[in-house]
C-alpha cells in the first residue's frame, strides 16, 4: 500500500489525493505541516533531501518526491497517461508549465494571502504575482477552448496537475470570471467519478 | 528531422542540443533571440503560446514545448530514459527538482549577471538568488556521493537537464569549489562520446 506524506491543503500534495481517489488506490496519508517545520527533521530529510512535500512512500521503502513525477509514476498503465508519443510528451509539457509558469505565481500569492493573511512586508510580491498567474490562466484558457482536456478528449495528469491550484485560485486573488472555458473544465473535472474536493 | 526554436546561450535549450548530439539525431537549428522580442512575434506564439524558448518542431507539423518535455519525447526507447517503473519515474523527478528548485536561482542570476551585467536594480534579486541556488548545489552533491549519475549507474536526460546550468553556474556567481562530486560528474559527462559544449 503506498503512504504519502503531505497536506492536503497544498495544492503539490491534494493533487496526489485527487489522483489516488480517482484511480481508487488504497493509501495511507500522513499529514506533514511545513509552517510546523515537520519537512525539516532528520526523519524527514531522509525521504527528501530537498525538504519538501509530498513524498510518496512504496514498498520497500522507496521514496519519490515532486508531485508530477508522483503522478506519472502513478498513472503509468492507466488512462491517465497516454503510453507514448506526443500524447505523453504533451502531458509533460503542461506538467511543467504547471511547475514553472503557474505554480511561481498563483500558489504563492495564494499562500501569502490565505495562509499568511497577505501581510505589508509581503504585498509588494503578491501584487508582483498577479501578471504572471493571468498570463498562465490565459495559456490554458485558449488551449481549452480547442479540446475539453489539456491533451486531447479524455482527461490526463495534466488536468490533474493543473487543476490543483486552478480551482483555488481566487484565494490568490485571481478571479476566474475572465475564462469561461477555464470555469468549464474544472466543472468537468469536478463531475468525474470518484472525485474530491480539498475539504 | 526535428527542427529546434532557440537560443544555444539559454540553458533550457542547450540542453536539447546536448541530447541530440549524444543521440546523433539530424536536426536543424534555428535561432530565436529572447532579448530582441523574437518569442513574441505572432508566428512564435502559433508554436508556443507561453512565448518561451526552446520549442520542437516534428513532422506533421507538431510543436512540443518545454525543454524537459522535450527532452523525455527525444530520449524514449534509449538509454537516456528508463523504460518504466521507479527509475523512470526518478528521471521525472530531478527534472521537476531542476525547473522548480534550481533553474530559478542558478539560471536567473546567470541572466542577471552575464547577460544584463548585474545591473544596480537587479542587485537585490541576484543575492537573494544565492542561497536557493547553493540549496539545490547541497542536495545535488549529497546524491552524486552515492551514485556517478543522478538515477543510478549510466546518464540519464535527469543529467543532461541539470548539467545544463550546473555547468554554468560560476557565471551566476555559485563558486563549485565545494562540490567535489558535482566537479566529478561535470567531467563524466563532457567525457561522453558526442559530447558538445555551449560555445
Amino acid at each position: 500500500m503506498y503512504r504519502v506524506y503531505g497536506d492536503i491543503l497544498s495544492g503539490n500534495c491534494y493533487k496526489i489525493k485527487l489522483l489516488l481517489e480517482l484511480l481508487q488506490l488504497p493509501h495511507e496519508w500522513v499529514h506533514v505541516s511545513v509552517l510546523a517545520g515537520e519537512t525539516r527533521t532528520p526523519d524527514f530529510i531522509k525521504m527528501n533531501r530537498n525538504a519538501k512535500i509530498p513524498v510518496l512512500e512504496i514498498a520497500g521503502p522507496d521514496y519519490l518526491c515532486e508531485s508530477n513525477a508522483i503522478l506519472n509514476y502513478l498513472a503509468e498503465g492507466t488512462d491517465y497517461l497516454p503510453a507514448q508519443g506526443l500524447a505523453r510528451a504533451r502531458v509533460l509539457q503542461w506538467q511543467f508549465f504547471e511547475q514553472y509558469s503557474h505554480e511561481p505565481y498563483i500558489a504563492v500569492a495564494r499562500f501569502i494571502n490565505r495562509f499568511l493573511g497577505l501581510p505589508p512586508e509581503r504585498a509588494e510580491e503578491y501584487a508582483a504575482k498577479q501578471e504572471g498567474g493571468h498570463k498562465a490562466l490565459a495559456v490554458m484558457e485558449q488551449q481549452l477552448g480547442e479540446a475539453p482536456y489539456l491533451v486531447g478528449a479524455t482527461p490526463t495528469i495534466a488536468d490533474i496537475s493543473l487543476y490543483a491550484y486552478t480551482h483555488v485560485a481566487p484565494d490568490g486573488g485571481f478571479s476566474l470570471d475572465a475564462y469561461p472555458q477555464i470555469r468549464a473544465w474544472l466543472q468537468r473535472i469536478e463531475a468525474l467519478p470518484h472525485y474530491v474536493g480539498i475539504e
